[in-house]
C-alpha cells in the first residue's frame, strides 16, 4: 500500500523510520527468514520442506487510503486485495491463500459489506487466490481492512530489491501515472459529468478511473522475470516511482538515473495532463497505486528481455540506468540538466492539480 | 479475538451471521483447504509438500477491544499476539511466523509505539515465533492492530471443532473468568489502590489483572492433545464459555451439558466474585479472553488423559459431557434444574458488575 505521512510527532520519523526502528528491536537471526522486516515487498521464509513461503500484509484505513466519496465498497475490497497480490508479483511469486480482517463502523449497511466482500472475491478469482478465513469486528473510527496473502516461488529464487548492480538497465511494466490521474478525476467534482461517456474524452476518463479503482497485479510479468532469471532486482510501484526507486536503490546499495522522456504514459494520461496544464512526467513520478513493477536487468540480458517482450507481449519500457551510490538518484528532464529525484509524498496525491510540485509538502 | 456486537443494522446479523454470509459467497471448493472460512480457529491448508499450513488473523480496534485507560500499549501488543497464538494452540499447532499491521493515530507518541512493539516482541519470544514483516499506516479513528500468524502441525492432524461425539467428556485447561475479573477491576476506579500490593487481597488483584493483560496461549497443551490424539474436538476460549461452546457444538453437530459446580475457578476469582456478591460460575461462563482450551475426549481415553495430567502437570478440568444435538446446550447450576445456556455477549463485559445476567443485552 502507498505510504501516507503520519500526523503529529510520528511525522518526523515517517513510516520507514518507524519500520527501521521496529526492525532493530526485533533483531531477527533465524536463517529460515530470507527476507524479513522492512527488507522487501514480502517476507520470504524457507520452510522445512524446502518450499519458499511468501507472506505479506496491508492495512487500508478509511479517510487515509480511501474515501467512500471516490470509491465504492467493491472497489475498496478489490484494490485492498490487489495491493497485496502486487507485493507477491514483485517477488515473482505465485499467490495462494488470503485472509481478510475487517473493522466495520455501525454506519455501514449489509449491502455495502456484500459489495466490499464481492470486490475481494473478484480479485481473488481473477488472480487465482483462495480466500480461507478472516476476522470481523466493530469499529468506532471508520472502515479498516487488513489483508494478508501467502504465496510461493515456483522457481525457487524470488525477486528481491537487493540485487541491482551499477550499469543495470531500469525498466517498468505498463504505464505510470494513470491511477493518480484517475484519483484526481474522481476528486474533481463534475469532471465525470463534463464529458459524455461515449466521447473520446469520456473513454479516457473511464480508462483512468478504472486504472485507479480496479488495478491489476503484475503476477504473470513478475513470474516470467523470475523464471527467466532476468531481473537483478524488482519491486512494485505503490507509492510512486519517485519514492519507490529510493527503496530499491537503498536495498541494492546503488544510485540511479531516470530519463523523464522515457517514462511510459498512456494516451489518456497525456490527454488528462494536457487539460490540467501539467507535465505528464510528473504524474508518472509522483503518482502512487499504479501497481506496476519496477525492475533492473543486466545489459547482457537486454536481448533476452526484448525477445520475451516480443514473444509474450510483456509490456515494459526502459526508463533509466543504475548508477553508483555516490551519484545519488537523479532524473533527467526532457530539457535541461539532471536533478536529484526527491520522493514525493502521497500527501500530494490528496490535493488535486498539484503534481507539478516535486518537493515534500 | 472476542466477538463484539456490531452497532446499527449489522447488529441483527452479528459477527457469525456475517461470516456465514461471506462463506456462502466465497464458495470454496479447493481440496487443499482442509478448514476454511468460519470453520475453525485457523484455516488449515495442505501444501504441495504435504506439510500443513495454519493461517489465522485477528484485528483489534481501540474503543472496541481495548482502551488506553485500562491497558498500556505494551499490554495491547502482547495480547494481540497471544490472541492469534491461542488460535494456533486450539489446533494443536506450532506457531512459526507473524506479520503485524498497525494503523496509528497522530496522538500516539513514539514511546507508546515502542512499548506496543515491545509487547508484540515479548509475546513472540515467549512463544517461539518469528516476527517477519508488517505494515504501518496513519489512522483517523484510533489505534488498530491486525496480526496474522502462520503455523504448522507437527503430528499431521490438527485439532478441529468438528469431531466431538455424543458421550465425549468436556474439558477446559486452566481456570476460567480470571480475565473478566481483571478487566472489571481495571474498569472500577480505585479498586487497585484500595488494597496494599503485598496484602493477600492485593496479590489476588495483581493476579487477575495480570491474567487479563498478559494471557498465555496454551500451545504446549494443544500440542500434547494433538500428539496423543486425545481430543476429538478443541477450540480456544476467547469469547467466553457460554458463547464458544455453541461454536464447537455447531461444528460437531452435537449438544452439551455443563456442570456449573465443576467450572475451574482460581482462588483470586472466587475472592473477587465474593466481594461483588456475584456467583463466580457466571464469571466463568460469561468471561471472555481467558485463552484457555475447551476440548472433548472420548470416555475410552479418560485414563490416558489422567496419566498425562499427572505426568506432565497438564492443567485441566472436566466440566461436562457432550449430548445429542436435540438436547441442546445446557448448564446445570449447583442447585436447581438445568437450563439452556445462552451465549452472553461481550457487551456484558464492558459493564462492570453485571455478569449475573445471562441473557444477551
Amino acid at each position: 500500500m502507498p505510504t501516507r505521512p503520519f500526523p503529529g510527532s510520528l511525522r518526523r520519523l515517517g513510516e520507514f523510520g518507524l519500520i527501521e526502528r521496529f526492525k532493530r528491536r526485533a533483531s531477527q537471526t533465524s536463517p529460515s527468514v530470507l527476507r524479513g522486516i522492512g527488507d522487501d515487498d514480502t517476507a520470504v521464509i524457507r520452510m522445512r520442506s524446502g518450499q519458499l513461503l511468501l507472506l505479506t500484509t496491508d492495512l487500508l484505513a478509511e479517510g487515509v487510503h480511501f474515501e467512500l466519496a471516490t470509491a465504492k465498497p467493491g472497489d475498496i475490497g478489490y484494490k485492498a486485495a490487489v495491493s497485496n497480490l502486487s507485493d507477491i508479483a514483485a517477488m515473482g511469486g505465485v499467490p495462494e491463500y488470503m485472509v481478510v480482517a475487517l473493522a466495520i463502523p455501525g454506519s455501514y449497511t449489509i449491502a455495502q459489506l456484500d459489495d466490499l466482500f464481492q470486490g475481494v472475491i473478484r480479485a481473488c478469482r481473477r488472480h487465482g487466490v483462495q480466500l480461507v478465513g478472516g476476522d470481523t469486528s466493530a469499529s468506532r473510527g471508520g472502515l479498516f481492512i487488513c489483508i494478508t496473502v501467502t504465496g510461493t516461488s515456483r522457481v525457487g529464487r524470488p525477486l528481491t530489491r537487493a540485487g541491482a548492480r551499477v550499469g543495470d538497465l531500469l525498466y517498468v511494466t505498463g504505464t505510470l501515472g494513470d491511477s493518480f490521474a484517475g484519483l484526481n478525476i474522481l476528486k474533481t467534482s463534475g469532471a465525470r459529468t463534463r464529458f459524455s461517456a461515449t466521447s473520446h474524452d469520456g473513454r479516457h476518463l473511464r480508462y483512468l478511473i478504472g486504472r485507479h479503482l480496479r488495478p491489476t497485479a503484475r503476477l504473470r510479468e513478475g513470474q516470467l522475470l523470475a523464471a527467466h532469471r532476468l531481473a537483478t532486482a524488482a519491486m512494485d510501484l505503490s507509492d510512486g516511482l519517485s519514492g519507490d526507486l529510493h527503496h530499491l536503490c537503498k536495498q541494492s546499495g546503488v544510485g540511479a538515473e531516470v530519463e523523464a522522456a522515457a517514462l511510459p504514459l498512456s494516451a489518456a494520461c497525456r490527454w488528462y495532463a494536457a487539460t490540467r496544464h501539467i507535465d505528464p512526467a510528473d504524474f508518472a513520478l509522483a503518482g502512487g497505486e499504479d501497481y506496476e513493477l519496477l525492475f533492473t536487468v543486466s545489459p547482457d540480458d537486454r536481448d533476452t528481455l526484448a525477445r520475451l517482450v516480443r514473444r509474450i507481449g510483456f509490456p515494459c519500457t526502459r526508463i533509466g540506468t543504475i548508477r553508483p551510490k555516490t551519484s545519488g538518484i537523479r532524473v533527467t528532464p526532457r530539457t535541461g540538466r539532471s536533478r536529484f529525484l526527491t520522493p514525493m509524498s502521497y500527501q500530494h496525491f490528496r490535493q488535486p492539480a498539484t503534481p507539478g510540485k516535486t518537493s515534500v509538502p
